[in-house]
């Protein structure tokens, strides 16, 4: 089969490698309809050292099942499913407190034992756990691309709303315009956020924002920044900080505008290690750090029906869309930030 | 009046000082029965630069009012009154919020303007935020200790529990056997934990926390202590930290034991602005960092009546008293840990 392979920054690339086959009995072997390129892999992308080997890249898909193993019971071949961006078997301790990315025999996409979903095949672990089938519907349903944020990006996006406690009455200040920010947007709406303000300077985004619920728009950054967003907030703050970035100005940017007794929620994959929390930053204020990566399996059954009724539209963050040939430009593309967010299909 | 001033590291002296005055409406002045010694001053105790003027200290009474400005209402000569650690005045946005430690208008003791409260007097700016007043209590009672650390310490330890959401089934573990720490221990109690493991190695100190409800000691620190937790939780770790000491050394054990999805609760107060808080300590496990300055003014009225019935007695913290003439005596006493806590009589 064909699949993505990055072998260091910038150097992405298709080549044909065996078959995945089933190594244990809880697994499946799902054929991709649509993949997508994750914020995530823009840093590997900018930053991978050679590899002689090569990284399988990619974590988000859906397709139909191929094979199963012996013990797996829920989804069948011909299944239509979605894969949550990492496996989990979804019954151990932390699953079951709803912290499936922390499972206890859970893991990642994108190493050489488990490889990547940018490709034609994937062997899913714990299948059980990790597909969600989703009856009635075929691969050529206009559905198709928000299904596939239900794998990562749009539950990604409800992580970040969920951990900072977005409920009626708040305001929330989303960092990031990214596929990632506009779901935490969206995702904020649907918790009834109060008012909502994203920060962004990219106007076809922040305009997809506004659709999906932001009330403001703030293109400053740094001080000027932080001084909008207080502007806005009669010098009071954001209740709810959703840093869907990860790199330190935006963790910046997210204490400058948090309120007192606030919380400052990270979705994007923070790019440094250590950061100011004390006096000055965090603690003087009772300020909150929350968040992580996102237990989409907590979260995928709830969001369902809104997908499939017709009440959110998540997939409106692809707008660009490549073949599993052309997926290095689609990286090309979403680091240039010319593509919001790139499908791939087969 | 005779009031504790600190000149730099090590150098505390009791020195005479013109009597605080009303100098607005709003101000009360308070004759102390009792204040104490917190483990906060030990940070300047140990690290302070010369000081020409002196820098005033303490922070933590229950007295008697002696006078009130022309627009106080809630409290009148002759009350006996608890004065929370900061001021407030309990009515601004982040006051009604929770968060008083933020009040608008609220402030600390200590500086030059608002003076300290190991004193004869002191004058409270904002009294009716900042004095709750105890009918029927006489400043001979045997309760006054215990209502004194309704002031700082019982209710910071309260905030640390309160934070890390604390509640029926949680397991906590509590880093630091001070008063802070203890008081910790005892108010998770109070919020039902099922499990509270003390990480403190003062044996006197740690049997009074297994009255208060540690059903753990460990005294290990570092990777020891951290081994020694997670054994203790099955490798889990505990869902929620309550980090009362302040020093990174207690950080690190904090973000080492705390389990996928769980709370570190800080309330001792950081003796360092940067952490690490990236994908290895905090974010690949979803970890939560809260914390901050304890708004007692929110507690406080729900926990009175467990210190005037005597469901509590958190005043055993305090192990040695000293005059206001020795208190130099008291912060070496709590520097060398002989004492646990000082009270300081006039």
């Amino acid at each position: 089969m064909r699949a993505t392979l990055m072998y260091g920054a910038g150097d992405v690339r298709v080549e044909t490698i065996p078959d995945p086959v089933i190594k244990e009995p809880t697994d499946a072997i799902v054929r991709v309809v649509r993949a997508c390129v994750c914020g995530s892999d823009l840093h590997p992308y900018h930053s991978l050292a050679h590899s002689a080997d090569g990284v399988p890249m990619g974590h988000e898909l859906v397709g139909v099942v191929e094979d199963t193993g012996a013990a797996v019971t829920s989804v069948k071949k011909g299944d239509f499913v979605i894969a949550t961006f990492a496996f989990q078997d979804n019954t151990c301790v932390f699953c079951r407190e709803g912290f499936q990315t922390a499972c206890l025999h859970g893991g990642w996409y994108g190493t050489p034992e488990n490889g990547g979903l940018q490709a034609e095949l994937a062997r899913i672990p714990l299948a059980d756990g990790s597909l969600i089938p989703v009856p009635g519907v075929t691969e050529d349903s206009e559905l198709v691309p928000s299904l596939l944020t239900l794998s990562d990006v749009y539950l990604t996006g409800w992580h970040g709303a969920h951990m900072g406690r977005v409920e009626p009455g708040k305001t929330v200040t989303v960092i990031g315009d990214g596929a990632v920010g506009l779901s935490a947007v969206l995702a904020s709406r649907q918790l009834g956020a109060e008012r909502i303000i994203l920060m962004g300077r990219h106007a076809g985004r922040t305009a997809l924002g506004a659709e999906w619920g932001a009330t403001d728009v703030v293109a400053e950054r740094g001080d000027d920044g932080i001084a909008k967003v207080m502007d806005l907030t009669r010098g009071e703050g954001s209740h709810v900080v959703i840093e869907a970035v990860g790199l330190m100005p935006a963790y910046e940017q997210a204490h400058g505008v948090v309120r007192p007794g606030g919380v400052i929620s990270r979705v994007g994959v923070p790019q440094y290690e250590d950061a100011p929390v004390g006096f000055g930053s965090l603690f003087g204020k009772n300020a909150t750090l929350t968040g992580g990566p996102a237990p989409v399996r907590a979260y995928i059954e709830q969001a369902l029906p809104d997908v499939l009724e017709g009440r959110i539209n998540p997939g409106r963050v692809f707008d660009e869309t490549v073949t599993l040939n052309e997926v290095a430009a689609g990286y090309a593309s979403m680091d240039a930030r010319k593509a919001l967010k790139v499908l791939v299909t087969p």
